[in-house]
């Protein structure tokens, strides 16, 4: 039997443990979790410490090995984070919604645990423990499968995080990391159908692309964002340039930033050279169409290509679009449907923006840089679903349950 | 560009058209459908004479010839079920839930169609249309592939109602047929990932181990029904007996009637006998553990592919167990995780029973035959979920559904 199958039917075995695992069990663990983490930093450290060494040996970006990196404050977040994951409410027994039937049945629909989640992740070794953390207070189990370029702060992380979960009372095996990070194990717990309930990809779009193409396990796709603001005709401008300026600069390396500016063409001529001279303030490089580039003389012309682009980066593409129509089309077509946003002072344009955009999250005069579970105020997410299926936008603990209908009767048979 | 690619395009625009269409334009749409196939039916009827035709000399079987037959009662019958959706209330722009952030940004997720469904089925022409009425009820463009057997008839009814869809005022190609029927179609519309938003694959275990194997595109697996009832010591004999009846006998060849009958020790001896002698009078087959065939000497051995066999037919397993945890035991390794009963008298029992088995729908002392969203009070559906995913247990227009979060603002940025 290979490694990655072992790990599926010992997770199976503790998924049905976990399920019933009372809440208050769940929090003392993940507090005892948090706590561990704490008293063997050094361990941590110095294991960390290994794979930054390889890591320079390898030549890793600079980006890269601050992704990579581990210190006393990052050790402290992730013990905190753990703390705030036991202080939030159990989603596992919720009765969604109930009824009674005119023939006396009693319908529940009743909140429950997923049961195995697979994690495939990238680079930063937080997620071995932030994900734990929400797969076990939400009732599940996790198998944890991270690059191997992390591999030895990832082995001590769950090492310890798994060893203070089964000695706070949760079952064994709750919290299981895939030993080896080549290639055949990502695809073989991609194919444990049967085993894994979910599996979530957390990383670059190429990680996605692989899970959604070889996986026959369920996928919740996350994260991929080219995201748009469009300044209509009626905004406010300094409204305008105030968002603009938050999507795109706050912090431009992650999912929810701005990558298109879309501006109505009648407020062009007034926004965009006022908004070009604040950006290139901000060090943002700008790719504009023809007529941008008629306002903005020194915008690098844009490509097709820059419309699909998530830079993750200080570089803009701006569009001037002749009407709400257009901007629309232009976000249907290009658009991750993670986030959009529109400025606007017109009641009529921001209900059909609202209505006819297809995004996880559509905002009206608000920067996108909002959708994050925590700004939404549901606590700490796994990730941002940009599908539509099961979860869509930021996914926090209830979208790591599933329900199950329960039925109680008298002796009632089907006519 | 290929066939499929092609209406996956067309899919996708009318999709965008649809999630703006009028709760008022289609029910009218349903209406005229329904109608328009009364009006049909001698066209229809001919169209399949020549399935029937085909099948009579392929040497279909008498069940699967008897699943392909329409008539004028069974045109009817989807003419009324077209109806009886248009009655339904229409789950898009339900505002879920919705709250006010300290910001004062405000929060609300709304439900919105799913997009572009595909629906692969077997056999039975009337999904064309029951699949058509439910997706265009819920907002959504539908592209169906059905069987090559079914053909003539499948292409005459999608013919119908997508005219009669689109003389009522709805958006071209919202409902569309895969004009062929060969694998390379099938395999096709499960890589239109980008185009399809989810896969519904209704039919026999193969042809859903072949969409969840092969399918990019999320799939939601319906259907398979390996059920069980538990009769516990503490059930009343009787009851027992009512409900072991109707789920076995009172039809047999659908999902979710009943596999396997688990008896605990203390009572087999005064229920055995007596089941097996009515199941044998409604002409039940029964092949049973050792110590069932010592209660019941004419049962034929059950070997361990009987514990995982979905029979859909009058063919029942039966188990003498220790204890309500080998029962529980049994059906969490055999089950698939569809619709499970205990009966029993005992409060605790029922407690574990319904936390600890982990289906889609759990059942206290009633028939599994119940797990159907019409008797649900759910409507007409679309299937069955088995999976865990975003929709578990009967499949109503809700769950062909998804949400999105809309945020309204007034110049917030991020910190």
């Amino acid at each position: 039997m290979s490694v990655v199958l072992e790990l599926g039917k010992k997770a199976k075995k503790a998924a049905q443990a976990m399920a019933v695992t009372s809440t208050e069990v769940k929090n003392r663990a993940l507090l005892a979790m948090a706590d561990s983490l704490v008293e063997q930093q050094d361990r941590i450290l110095s294991e960390n410490a290994k794979d930054l060494e390889e890591g320079r040996r390898a030549g890793l970006s600079s980006a890269l090995m601050d992704r990579l990196t581990l210190n006393e404050k990052r050790v402290g977040e992730m013990a905190q984070g753990l703390r705030e994951v036991a202080a939030l409410p159990d989603p596992v027994g919720e009765i969604v919604e109930g009824w009674r039937l005119p023939n006396g049945l009693e319908i529940q629909k009743v909140r429950v645990p997923l049961g195995v989640i697979g994690i495939i992740y990238e680079a930063r070794p937080n997620v071995t423990v932030d994900a734990a953390g929400l797969c076990v207070k939400s009732g599940n189990a996790v198998i944890l499968r991270g690059s191997s370029s992390a591999m030895n702060s990832n082995r001590v992380l769950a090492e310890i995080i798994a060893r203070a979960a089964e000695e706070a009372g949760l079952p064994k095996d709750c919290i299981q990391l895939v030993p080896t990070a080549d290639r055949e194990s990502a695809r073989e717990l991609m194919r444990l159908h049967g085993y894994v309930d979910v599996l979530i990809p957390r990383g670059g779009e190429g990680l996605i692309r692989t899970v959604v193409e070889e996986s026959t396990v369920p996928v919740i796709e996350t994260g991929v964002g080219n995201c748009h603001t469009f300044v209509d005709a009626s905004a406010d401008l300094d409204m305008a340039l105030r968002i603009v300026i938050n999507a795109k600069c706050q912090r431009p390396g992650v999912c929810n930033a701005m990558e298109t500016l879309l501006v109505h063409q009648e407020v062009a001529e007034r926004f965009l050279p006022r908004a070009a001279q604040e950006l290139r303030a901000h060090g943002v490089e700008i790719r504009g169409c023809p007529r941008t580039r008629q306002l903005v003389p020194d915008a690098i012309e844009a490509t097709e290509e820059d419309w699909r682009t998530e830079y993750l980066d200080l570089v803009l593409a701006v569009r001037v679009v002749d009407s709400l129509d257009e901007a629309i089309d232009h976000i249907n077509t290009y658009g991750s449907k993670h986030s959009e946003a529109i400025v606007t002072g017109d009641y009529s344009a921001a209900r059909r923006f609202v209505r006819e955009v297809d995004a996880a999250d559509v905002y009206v005069n608000a920067s996108t840089r909002f959708t994050d579970g925590n700004q939404f105020g549901l606590g700490a997410e796994i990730g941002i679903s940009t599908q539509k299926l099961h979860a869509r936008g930021p996914m926090s603990l209830r979208e790591l349950t599933t329900t199950k209908f329960v039925i109680y009767g008298d002796g009632q048979v089907r006519e």
